[in-house]
């Protein structure tokens, strides 16, 4: 079955929010085995509405509507709805009592002529009861054409609760297929590199398949099976899992779909009863910053530098005064004694340092902008690396985190 | 005019991301007077992509497409709007030299044959530079029918340094009507709170319109005038902006575009000639991460810490442990300590402090998750705010930065 996600809104159209709705309904769709081939978004006008449903009725067998159904004169997405499928709308007493309901709970007295608009429904209509607002979601069926069109308020927590209490199980119950996927995260390999690998595999791919999506630094290969059940699809899965881990070895860092590259360090680190600190000068906290996300992370790490000037790097992480003068601040002698340095003061069995030069400025010929070292140290043995990055400021530093983050991983995975 | 955004890749419709591409776009293309009706998604499928652009470009002048410019087999973006447009493609030396150079700068010698897909682009294209990748954008002019397709890699950082730089210049001269605008930026306030100090003013708009964005921590009121001439458009926004200012005051941090909340606090340092320094815990170096962002600040900012454990607050910024074993490293006191002991270790005018619990676990029903102390200390005196925030861990963190750069501001502007 395919579902198609139509987001009504004209504050969409001008970029005032960002359309967080969309990619909440499409992941949970594609958990539930439906196949989502377009979004769109039009704004709230009658007749490009009506157009642009019919248009994605033509083509899908269920369409997900949302805003527009507030009690302004814009909010037309039900009118609209109920037209495209000849219905008439009826005033639902169940409805006007929730309403009522629902003012008196959050103790606004005033209801206003217009609210009662929302308490219209189509004939023949499922109404969806809303607990965190006024506008109910509606489900109409076209049992003939087979075509289904559910309607969901716009706000994004109404939505959510909406659809995880009563639209998912409806849509769980229609689909007797199912899409099965794996992730595959890997880092310190390029998204076209990584590719090359794999085009064998990629051009033979039918069920399942293999899709490289390019992140920061890193690339995410998600396999996706089709099957009756999940065991089916595992079936399916296994073989090319298995090939996969043949041949990316250990560049794969994990394969849980939500673990990111920074919880992947701190459960090392952790599983080791490693410590880890940092001394960054170009990325100034960014590198600390990330390893923060993680939830855990107090647990590993207790205290980190940042070194932006050289007196700072001298005091507080020791480096030599002629290192400095001779290499100068963005030198691979400088990144080993502020990665070893910082692990002396913070007593931590590891630390990683970074020092670039981040740009727009700052470059020479010998010393361009982009070149960061980074220096990883662990239990005393200390690699350092030397990086050319291209980006703007905010990207080179970006760059230089993840780097930072792929070169510890790779050092603790010799302990 | 009328402008329509076309977002490929498989991945949006997969919700594995959010399409903040589309949300950015439409922002800027509203500021340069286009309008947009209608924006869509599809993934990387030859046929749908087609049929997709094909009706983009029946109903809207320019066709705006991201995503699927990469080296790997499913990006096709190109190839069908090549086809689309009937143009054949052909090898660009120059494109394939910037590869080239790009790969270098990134010390990646390894170019891999797919990447030379990248070189081939539709005769008669425009070639629109990128900095910050391999892709270059692309523009597709037909003139006989009066429609232009524009093609932008999916990055977001890429993306909107090129629109910046290449593409809003172009779609400005296409548009004969001139649209101005002015930006005025407000931190400190919160968007229904701003929006209902300009209720009146929004009611009665029309030439030139008021409109509010929602930032993390930020609100953005875009003035747009239609005029002749810029001069005229002047005429026109001044009495509104100096209404804005009437109302706002202080909360206006900026009224420059391309000026963001941290360009403002390095300014402000730099003409005061202060230096800052920052004593983080729960937000991990994200702060001074993200005053790193400007490139001047090495001139403001030589180091600064991270604490996350109560020894590391006590030894390196001088915490009393009495301070914490009486109140808890979660409390105003701490952060009092914190901004103080960080400006005197580091010897600078002005220190930032964070401690709070970001969540999603060490909440208690006294401390709960989101509670954040922030301190600021500027030539001595010393202020605390308390904050409660209501996000996960990521959002708690980015609105305390946000708040702590908000408070700094309000500080440095006593001097």
């Amino acid at each position: 079955m395919t579902v198609e996600l139509l987001s009504v809104g004209t504050e969409i159209l001008l970029g005032n929010i960002v359309n967080t709705n969309a990619a909440y309904l499409s992941e949970r769709c594609a958990a539930l085995g439906l196949s989502c081939y377009h979004q769109s978004v039009v704004g709230d006008n009658e007749e490009r509405l009506e157009e642009t449903l019919q248009t994605a009725l033509s083509r899908s067998d269920i369409v997900i509507l949302s805003g527009g159904l507030g009690p302004t004169k814009d909010d037309l997405t039900k009118e609209v709805a109920a037209r495209v499928f000849g219905r008439e709308l009826h005033e639902d007493v169940h409805v006007k009592e929730s309403i009522s309901a629902y003012f008196q709970k959050m103790k606004r007295t005033q209801i206003t002529e217009n609210n009662w608009k929302q308490a219209l429904v189509p004939e023949d209509a499922r109404v969806v009861e809303n607990h965190n607002g006024t506008a109910p979601g509606l489900i109409l069926e076209d049992r003939e054409a087979g075509k289904t069109v559910i309607l969901l308020p716009g706000p994004p927590d109404e939505l959510k609760a909406m659809f995880e209490e009563s639209i998912a199980p409806y849509l769980d119950e229609l689909e007797p297929e199912g899409i099965y996927s794996k992730m595959v995260k890997l880092c310190g390999i390029g998204e076209s590199k990584a590719e090359t690998v794999i085009t064998d595999l990629m051009e033979v791919q039918t069920n399942p398949t293999i899709a490289p999506y390019a992140k920061l630094g890193e690339v995410h290969l998600r396999i996706t099976a089709k099957a009756e059940s999940e065991e089916k699809a595992e079936a399916l899965i296994l073989p090319v899992l298995e090939e996969l881990r043949r041949r990316f070895g250990d560049l794969i860092y994990t394969e849980e779909e939500k673990e990111s590259l920074e919880d992947v360090i701190v459960r090392i680190l952790k599983e080791k009863k490693f410590t880890l600190t940092t001394a960054e000068s170009c990325t100034g906290g960014k590198l600390a910053g990330r390893i923060m996300n993680v939830a855990g992370a107090s647990g590993v790490y207790n205290e980190g530098y940042i070194t932006y000037s050289n007196e700072a790097k001298s005091r507080l992480l020791g480096v030599a005064a002629g290192t400095l003068e001779q290499y100068g601040a963005v030198s691979p002698q400088t990144a080993r004694e502020m990665a070893e340095g910082a692990a002396k003061a913070a007593g931590a069995d590891a630390a990683l340092s970074v020092t670039g030069i981040a740009g727009p400025d700052g470059g020479t010929k010998e010393k361009p902008v982009g070149l960061v070292y980074i220096g990883c140290s662990v239990k005393g043995h200390t690699r350092v690396e030397e990086f050319r990055f291209s980006g703007n400021r905010e990207k080179n530093r970006d760059y230089a985190v993840v780097r930072a983050l792929t070169l510890l991983r790779e050092e603790l995975n010799q302990y």
